[in-house]
């Protein structure tokens, strides 16, 4: 062995056991109790080993309407790697027009040199042109084997719903996953006029000018969607029972949906908007009612969700 | 009395009897066994006397994609009162760019001096603009306290769906009542291109080019959107238990919803459309499965269908 | 005419109008405006005039544990007929090992010469024997075709339920109803007790010694037993969603399943319980929380609950 | 290391890998690739490694009716072992008047000096007396944890339901868990009364004579019982989807419900009943339609069922 960890607490998929862990060429070879000796030995007495961590959802390099996120790859992938996370897979959005080869390409020049931990791309989608709808297979060939939609914002999707369809399609032909941002979009549109209206602006009144039947709505419809371009979606971010539910109903029909929620929904509630630095809470799909923090495991639990990411965009 | 009708089997909305019915004025006066002598009698003996019906879903004279209804204003009303109808209530949709007051105006036109029984109008909205919602009090100041929305075609109503919501709330506020086409315009189209790329065109396949849960489906957000316009709406010719499902969840609730649905609704199923001249039965929403017939017998017989209309276009 | 009541407000099943009743020989003959002289006549102007009631559950004339009701037939109807009912039901309990035929001819000698309204008799059923479901077609012959079930009490259910299946079932095949007071005596039981144990006496932990649940719980277990017997019936006197939700299942499947509900769980809740003489509103099963009361009126609204009648028992 | 088995794959909760597995004093130590030389070494190239199964729910020595299965805890053990399984939970059953204590020391004659793999007992209690419910806390001390209740058969299971479900509650206070057979003792008489008056006769009848709804109506009573005694309960051999939904509905309120199926719900349906020797697939449920297979499958998918056992009796 090259190194041996020993006397570490390992955490497994499976299980959690006193023992030592031995590595060689990089990869662990052996666990177990009084392996032989190694080049290298760390005493981890006292401390939990576990598998490198997997964040399916970053943004760490990324700008929108003007604001920069602090991070690039190479801050991020540290963070990342500080709390124990091996792998990311970050969102590559295009300019206006770009292709999907052209947007990968711009995050590739990202990350090359910068990340410290291994990464992967999902393409999104902004245009879904017929063009842009030809380019995914092209993009599946290179390892590009899940593409995000949005619900909301410049992604323009009530308009351009049956295009999107056909892009929901496309992905399920490749053997590719269409991830979903699911909100809808009109509710948002209505709400946030009413209460600004009303005079009601601020981060205290952020999570009821979005509720949860935002979310619920738009995970019902792009289930339907998915379902008549007999494709899988995974959706995104979810954070309440009303995503969920939907989910549940359609797992038990068979219909291949899976679902991610946030450590933050899991963890936090809409209190924390009530604080003096309350927007830093801020995200989409907002803090819930505490209630549905358990909904959040409850779902994975029951294996009706099937990752917590973290929608990391700092 | 001016007139009695002697010895029919009078039904009424809470009995079935036989009685002599008094008639004064035009108005019924008296029910029941052995009434006085009239200016006029008629003898009922073996028939049924029915209040005259009200169909509130009517296009007797009207024009769509250069197709003209064979009826006008005459015909039209001398059918419905050959079939014991003596209200329509038709619908008034208006020229790109007109307003509400001119939808109407127009309609009168085609009813004046034709129309053989009472009438109504709902006045539909193509261009959910400022100016037409700033309309709507006029309208309803007019008598018209219904107003037409259509999730498909035309109306862009994905598109402008922020604009819609904001028509259902002011109808509300108007104690108004919102009449909704509701069909999914994104699952229409996809499956739509879907079908004719297969080569699978013809009225055989109508029904399932346009399946139950696009019914469902935009009945489900029709209701959300209500949900939070804080209004009442009214679901027009609905055909599916998708449809009805979230009718009765949202009634259960206490929201105020209605539906209607169609007596070939009730009597009819899609076998119908394999028939040679099957493209007879078309109309939106399809003929469904046998077993959809049940459904709407059921959602009358539990207050969660409210009317039957025939949505007549001839 | 014998009689005409003028002027009075008219509330029929289908209608409240401004009408004149006319009757001769006991019977409304005509309703309407302006009707002929007539022997005697009423002047009802500002007054309602109802179809008289029909009370389906009462208990006027009883003993149970050596306590005997305030009535009997005589003061009972005269109530009853205060109060604008103008039939009721009473029940008929046999003694120990007593014939229907002796059950019903015991409570014919309590109504006659006392009773001052219409009356008609369920017989009870407290001991399912073979020679007393043999005396069911005799009973039914005799025009009692309703027979009540105690899944409590001194009729030992649950012991003998595979018995009680069979009246169920025989009623079914004779055209009769089964009504059935449903509560699960085993939790009843052991909830006593347990009260008991913690010193929990008194009318102020009556509703929590008998929570919904032993309500739903029998409910569904009578339905299902009803199901297999192919059977209708009628549960009485119910008071809570639990109870309502299975029966709502069932009548959406098309089974024939009937409820009941009381005045007092529609307008009152189990606060009562705690005034001073909170032991006034016992009954069973008991109020309940004040959401209850909406849902008892949802269930009638929705035709899952079709009577209100009192179980009176004074 | 005593033994390093060499070359397998190897099952472990969490993953399937290829490894080497070393063992010493009886206990893996070590799982990983290359490891140390060991005193005994077997190739298992080609072969996959388990850990050994645990069967919770067998009957290897157990008469009943006159009828004396045909193993005893040597073949029954030996047989086990042969499939992999490395321990038993086998059910000790009281004869009538014996104490829980005497049960499980005739139980464990039978197996001491014949079990060739590990085992424990859960007693089953068929007389619910206050003296056996004060023996439920000795037998936890001397380590049997769980119980063992019968809805069916000489349990008299409904008439005694009160102190059965004092059982339920005292297993819940000591710590211990109570496992119930869920079948509806009325509808199996009344069906089998009804089935062999109509001459039904012969396995061809079992299935349709023991409906699902029998199973899933005792599981709705289980659970409620279990409610209000506060306590655990695992529900064994459960069958259909009428089983598991209330499991589904109480595990989601955050009851604490655990279900067991068996391999032959997972792979056998009631067809098998037809076959000329179809009494060899008789047990308690029957085997059930097709479609329930894939229900249990997806009890286990989704953590609602947690189990599977074979309540194996030969």
């Amino acid at each position: 062995m090259d190194l041996v960890i020993r006397n570490g607490t390992v955490v497994t998929a499976g299980e959690v056991c006193q023992a030592d862990v031995g590595i060689e060429g990089g990869k662990v070879k052996q666990i177990g109790q009084g392996l032989g000796p190694a080049a290298k030995e760390i005493d981890a007495a006292g401390k939990y080993l576990f598998p490198g961590g997997v964040d399916v959802h970053t943004h760490v390099d990324f700008e929108l309407l003007g604001n920069r996120s602090v991070d690039d790859f190479y801050s991020g992938t540290v963070a990342a790697a500080c709390g124990g996370v091996t792998t990311i897979v970050d969102y590559a959005l295009p300019e206006p027009g770009q292709s999907i080869q052209g947007s990968v390409e711009a995050w590739q020049k990202k990350a090359q040199g910068k990340a410290v931990i291994d990464y992967g791309l999902h393409p999104a989608i902004l245009e879904p042109t017929q063009k842009i709808i030809d380019e995914m297979a092209e993009a599946v060939a290179d390892g590009y084997t899940s593409f995000k939609l949005f619900m909301i914002g410049l992604a323009r999707f009530d308009e351009l719903a049956p295009q999107y369809l056909k892009v929901i399609a496309q992905a399920g032909r490749l053997g590719a996953l269409t991830n979903i941002h699911a909100e809808d979009q009109c509710l948002i549109s209505y709400l946030a006029e009413q209460f600004a209206a009303a005079g009601k602006l601020g981060v205290r009144y952020f999570a009821d000018s979005r509720p949860r039947l935002v979310e619920g709505l738009a995970v019902q419809r792009a289930i339907t969607m998915a379902r008549y371009a007999e494709a899988p979606i995974y959706l995104v971010h979810l954070s309440c029972e009303e995503a969920l539910a939907p989910i549940r109903e359609a797992r038990a029909r068979g219909q291949v949906v899976y679902g991610e929620t946030r450590p933050i929904y899991l963890h936090l509630s809409r209190e924390r908007f009530e604080e003096p630095e309350g927007e830093r809470y801020i995200g989409w799909p907002p803090l819930r009612e505490a209630s549905q923090m358990q909904a959040m495991w409850d779902g994975l639990r029951t294996d009706n969700l099937q990752t917590v990411a973290t929608d990391h965009c700092g």
